[in-house]
């Protein structure tokens, strides 16, 4: 099974759209973990073995590991998940994107030294800085579309000539030309949900990383809505901090539990009112 | 200092638009290197030595190290940079862009954990990814603006409904609004000059990274022509596989001295071309 497939049977398996998000940063660690040399990697496998069963995936945000210098555990966390958790796909957000050469390393350093599954690529550099990425085939390739902070409305809200805005022209190319292999997925903000809404009308039922809900005012009701797919699944809607420090003492992992089942619920809620009888 | 000072202090001190690239290809190091565990730095320390006379900043690729694992040897290398060639800047090239919170980890690993004077930067996600790196007001941000790929043309190239290209929008904006404190400057290949010649005017003497040449096929006369600033420099020409791989054996230092010397007299040359008596 590629990507996409697994993530499919991820959603309808777990009844889940959560995608939880592993940002660890160091200085809001529970101090019992934070002087540890492998406190980061000890505080992702606990919220991953505490969140898993309300997630359809995990989205480890590689900054947080390399400003601390903490590939190995990163290295770590990946493979935690793939040995106990084998069904829930691993998005490594690196917005990586360069020029061919370079882009096909990069494609090395996710899929073949991190163990990902499917990584975020930035579309600026165009098709031939995203095709070395779709020569591993089993594995997915989420282009950022609108990202959700308002700045990105600088450059990808801007209208092309032909009216059509920029974020949507790279949507258009990512369901059609640039998905030679059924591999690609896009990021799309859940602060904007009419571009949300706009991004879902154009791709049909390509897969979406949604975040923004929870620390940035994203709303989990409008972005359901928006954004779901014809069989009712379709997106993965990104918590990162909202879960990751929902406590902050020696049951920090149990409080993330606890949130990730809260968002998995009003997430389903959402889905329901979006498509009643669901 | 600034980045653009020093940047431009070592144009004048050195007579030299050449930036020496950093793309060590585990596969392709000398026979005797190969095997060392510290074989990249060790390759790259000895090209730095060999080129720094000839060099107006160095350009290591992040993706090579990545990819092999190898940050340990990249702090190194730019270690190695700092102690023995302190007037010569380093540009780290990661192509990094994401949200402001995640923004910031990424200056302070390109920063503070590599020591770079300066990160190339991916627009696409607006102002607001760009100003946590303009927090550090010594270092430089280069902005991806044309890159040097055909690919580039796919979103890069595109007229918006005023007219300008995308690429000319982010030109305009890097010399404009967005350059709050003197910090910006901007990649164009040298593989489109009549692009370089555009992105020049639009700007002003903002300092230009222009990878592209020699094995991308990019000409030193025409991207001199179309990229010089007022002073006669405002250009960081890349050369990294023409000058890494001028020799493979136990010499491939001095070969890559002798091509870096080559290189930049080429340079000189369609400097003198372009303007008579410079």
């Amino acid at each position: 099974m590629n990507f996409c497939d697994r993530l499919r049977a991820r959603w309808q398996r777990a009844g889940s759209m959560l995608c939880v998000g592993l940002d660890p940063d160091a200085g809001r660690l529970p101090a019992h973990l934070a002087e540890r040399p492998d406190g980061i990697a000890r505080f992702c496998t606990e919220i991953v073995d505490a969140t898993a069963p309300f997630a359809c995936a995990f989205k480890p945000q590689i900054a947080y590991f390399a400003a601390a210098g903490a590939e190995r555990q990163l290295e770590i966390v990946i493979a935690h998940i793939r040995d106990r958790h084998p069904d829930i796909p691993v998005v490594l957000d690196a917005k990586r994107g360069d020029i061919g050469s370079t882009a096909a390393l990069y494609a090395r350093e996710a899929f073949e030294r991190y163990g990902a599954d499917a990584v975020t690529v930035n579309p600026y550099l165009g098709f031939d800085s995203i095709e070395p990425f779709l020569a591993w085939p089993q594995h997915g390739v989420i282009l950022l579309c609108r990202t959700s902070n308002p700045g990105g409305a600088d450059l990808q809200g801007q209208r092309l000539a032909d009216g059509e805005a920029l974020y949507e022209r790279v949507a258009r190319l990512a369901a059609g030309p640039w998905n030679t292999s059924g591999q690609l997925g896009l990021v799309v903000g859940a602060t904007f949900p009419a571009e949300l809404a706009r991004v879902r009308a154009i791709v049909g039922d390509l897969p979406l990383l949604v975040p923004g809900i929870g620390a940035q005012g994203g709303d989990v009701e409008a972005s359901v809505a928006a954004g779901m797919a014809s069989d009712g699944f379709g997106m993965m809607i990104n918590s990162s901090r909202a879960i990751l420090y929902a406590g902050r003492g020696e049951d920090f992992a149990a409080a993330a539990g606890v949130a990730a089942r809260d968002t998995l619920a009003a997430i389903r809620a959402a889905q329901q009112r979006a498509r009643p009888g669901f």
